[in-house]
């Protein structure tokens, strides 16, 4: 239902946009490379003279080959960073947000974009980017890399979903204790107090559409199962502690498993992350960020990725942000960015054969 | 500052109310006694014929011995079960609520409240209640245990705590990764709708008021560090994300801190249940429910309990709910409600040791 127009080849490089050159984006990259842990056929998106001085700062035995977008160097090897080139627009201090720089930021995303609907790339990995700096920097429309995302693929809805490093494996098991879990939202970056307003019938129905097409298409799950967290305490306790659950997810869960799928709740949000609701689940559906994420993280131990689902092609990005406090010293954990790289390429591999 | 006029004795009874009569109450505290695992000098509170029908329904082989509320058989062995009975107004039957027992269970707490206040009991631990057969069993002002307690002991504010088990013991040290967790709550049952405008700056600094000084107080923690979770995602991000962070917590903690209270934040939810946030944190506090405890749960794996803070009692209860469809079947896993119970009687004895 979601064919893509594209011909992925998983052979194709991941490419990756280091995100807000002043956060721990371009370091973690730069890390990888020099530990040895990236892939081969991975290309980074950035400045290369930026590239170039934060691994000087960092003391990494990194040489930044630029390449034209769409291509790969040849014969690269290790301690070898391949770029896309976007130039910085002001020059970037570890730590110093620049609004001059949005733009910037953009652009890399757009490279990465374009390439993946050109088929220049398999799939596309982005590292964290600060919103607010964005915004500051001229974009007061800009929500977020997972809205903006939706919007430059032309697509109505797309599903932010995060996975601990064990259930990132395609065709994975479902729930099986290990702390393997997989967490979709509802909503996303929306104030608190917007949020109750923003669970809809119809915003439910497409987004467990979704989410089930994206586990089957990306995933290889045959026939997955989704329990779903009511919206309020104890999933409203009857109407007591709130009516949407009754009002909205009810009826809309009900609508679904007409439908044949395998969807289950609303379940209280405290009682579901527990081995007796988890058994067997392949995804968790939470209404809103800090409900699914909390719990996301905590088991992920820092190591979780996030995929954008419903969208024709495949992207992941880290589970974390920019980290100012961090950036330009070195100690950064890059072990969430190597989680979505490695699952970037699982995905447009399994996509691929799914669409064969 | 909470200097009990009570004078607690540790060696006082700890009083278990058996809840909900259709539930899993009071199955759980008989199959403790039947396993042996129920400390001497613990007595329930329930209607004697119900607890003995239920454990012949399950098969246990327990004795149930009626005394005076206040009082203790003597010589009581294994198998027995000390009860302060309360009459059922109706035949109760695993699984099928009654709103007519409403009374019933209202009274089972009155009668722990007052052998607390009267140094009959040196804590009490309450099984799970139904709130909306209360409500409808003629108390439509019923908005759970915690605050009928609170009512109850005729102070304005009380904390829920929760805490898995490895965080449960008095003077616990401060996190270290091993799933301990202890999340307190700004709001508790409200619907999600309603929580972003409970949150106040008095609310905010009453609450955290009274958390440190309990967790001095209750577990002896003799400088609590405390970390806040923001209210809307990534804490407000500056503000583009909801203005709560920047208008309410943020001056509320500044406050806090220029008392000379330790507490930190706020910080986004699902990063600060991250190893690097909570390393050295004796208490999370989250804004609203689900923020807070579905990390807490899943890390307690269903081992957890639950501490009212801020009463002149000690108060423990069960972490889950009335499983009414596990009810009579004898399936219900009462470790949630054996944890509870040692929790009462080391907070007891530690606030006993914190007053003399």
């Amino acid at each position: 239902m979601l064919a893509s127009p594209l011909t992925p080849d998983s052979t194709l490089p991941v490419v990756v946009t280091t995100g807000e050159p002043a956060g721990i984006g371009p370091e973690i990259m730069l890390m990888l490379a020099a530990q040895g842990r990236l892939p081969v056929d991975t290309v980074a998106v950035g400045d290369p003279d930026m590239l170039r001085q934060r691994a000087a700062v960092l003391g990494l035995n990194i040489t930044v080959v630029e390449c034209s977008p769409g291509e790969m160097p040849q014969g690269t090897g290790t301690n070898v960073l391949p770029v896309w080139p976007v130039a910085l627009k002001a020059t970037a201090m570890p730590g110093v947000l620049n609004p001059a720089n949005a733009s910037y930021v953009l652009a890399t995303l757009t490279v990465a974009v374009e390439a993946c609907k050109l088929g220049r790339a398999s799939a596309m990995v982005t590292a964290p980017l600060h919103k607010g700096v964005i915004i500051e920097g001229g974009h007061p429309e800009f929500t977020g890399h997972t809205e903006w995302l939706r919007d430059a693929c032309g697509v109505d809805d797309v599903v932010m979903m995060l996975a601990t490093d064990a259930a990132l494996h395609a065709s994975s098991p479902s729930w099986q204790g290990s702390g393997d879990l997989r967490v979709a939202l509802v909503t996303t970056h929306l104030p608190l107090r917007n949020v109750a307003d923003a669970i809809t019938y119809d915003r439910v129905m497409r987004i467990s559409r979704l989410l089930a097409a994206d586990l089957q298409r990306q995933f290889g799950i045959a026939k997955p199962r989704i329990a779903v967290c009511g919206l309020n305490p104890h999933a409203g306790e009857d109407g007591h502690l709130g009516r949407e659950e009754l009002d909205i997810i009810i009826p809309a869960l009900d609508a679904l498993r007409s439908e044949g799928m395998d969807i289950h709740g609303p379940l209280p949000a405290d009682t579901l992350f527990t081995p007796r609701h988890l058994a067997g689940v392949d995804a968790v559906l939470a209404m809103y960020h800090d409900q699914g994420l909390a719990v996301l993280k905590y088991a992920g131990f820092g190591q979780a990725a996030n995929i954008t689902l419903g969208l024709a092609l495949v992207r992941t990005s880290v589970d974390h942000g920019t980290a100012l406090d961090l950036a330009g010293k070195g100690v950064a954990d890059p072990g969430s960015l190597k989680v979505a790289i490695d699952l970037a390429r699982r995905l447009a591999t399994q996509r691929l054969s799914a669409e064969v």
